[in-house]
């Protein structure tokens, strides 16, 4: 059985298994807690990053962009970049624009100040960090409600991995409360049509010891 | 003409000109400044960074990946992403590599704080980051150094994008005069060859108002 190395809330790895689940390829989830530096871990990737692939054949895919790039060669039903040149560029030009972006004004400031900091024992927030990611959500979150206004999905007109790579990050950010969908209804109604898919169902049973997402995290009417 | 909007000691845009130069593909440099955010080009890439390359027809493609990806597809001769599956993993897995762990610990410590941080004024280099950046030198070049041991480039028996990804890392460093090629017999006999292609030759020119690299900087034989 084909396997991955995950942690429930990484939205890199939110991305991959909405991608393996849309190509309906089953896989068991192992979850990984990276800082714990597992040497059997380190040997397989030796970034020692999560998420980590390991095919029945035995190859090893480590990188959730590395992984994307595979899944889309050797599994090209549904495609999920795009078919013409102009949009592929689209779809990779959006999922590096949340996985590095969005992820270092967003998610890395409150996602990662409030759960894995935490978890890796690295401390208590920063203050800082905190107050400069709760005033970046807001015009990242527009842009999302413009793009998806714009278009019928984020990329164009048809669901690609960009939608996978932005709702990843918002599911995480949703999943610790930080999302106040009152203000962004063009955002919040792409949101849902990405949550109703079946690959979606997974993540929202997601749990994390000693964490409660919000009650309407796993409603897909909320 | 194809225009590349980039900056010379970028190594995200070093790779880029390095790929276009193997695939001879001619193009127009312009150098950007983004700390500048002059707003025509934040129209150009929302993301505000470079490189951005800009086609004949008017495709607009930003970030590296998304250009490296786009150049192999529209013009796959030279192939430099690998042929099989397996290939294609190990390229884009150490092109990752580079491009995010000896980025961060490496070239954003040392080139970041050095150069960058100077040029947009963003005030002096920080001790504790330099230190950082020169202990995980060593390490990281003695990884080139037991790759181009094992095979004959980087990810296999033909010359690859990783080539390209690891040789702007270490070309910039180069410049700042940052490796002691003296401790990198290995990693010094990949160099070489990787600087002696003419791909190369643009790169070993390009001169940083205020800054001058070591003289053999650009001597093929260092």
């Amino acid at each position: 059985m084909r396997i991955l190395h995950h942690f429930p809330l990484s939205p890199y790895c939110r991305k991959v298994r909405l991608t393996l689940g849309e190509k309906r390829l089953p896989f068991e989830p192992l979850t990984e807690r990276v800082w714990e530096n597992r040497p059997e871990f380190a040997r397989l990737n030796p970034a020692q990053e999560v998420p980590v692939l390991v095919e029945d054949n035995g190859l090893v895919v480590p990188d959730s962009s590395v992984i994307c790039e595979y899944l889309e060669e050797a599994y090209p039903d549904p495609c999920l970049l795009g078919r013409t040149l102009a949009e592929r560029v689209e779809v990779r030009r959006l999922v590096a624009w949340f996985d590095s972006v969005f992820a270092r004004d967003v998610t890395r400031k409150l996602l990662g100040e409030k759960v894995f900091k935490r978890l890796s024992g690295r401390g208590n927030p920063d203050g800082t960090a905190l107050r400069e990611g709760y005033a970046n959500i807001r015009p990242h979150l527009d842009y999302i409600g413009q793009l998806a206004e714009a278009r019928t999905w984020l990329a164009g007109g048809t669901l690609s991995l960009a939608d996978f790579a932005a709702a990843a990050h918002v599911s995480c950010l949703d999943f610790i409360g930080d999302i106040d969908w009152s203000k962004q209804p063009a955002a919040r109604e792409w949101y849902a049509r990405v949550k109703s898919r079946p690959c979606f169902r997974p993540l929202l049973n997601d749990r994390v010891p000693g964490m409660n997402p919000p009650e309407y995290y796993a409603n897909l009417d909320f």
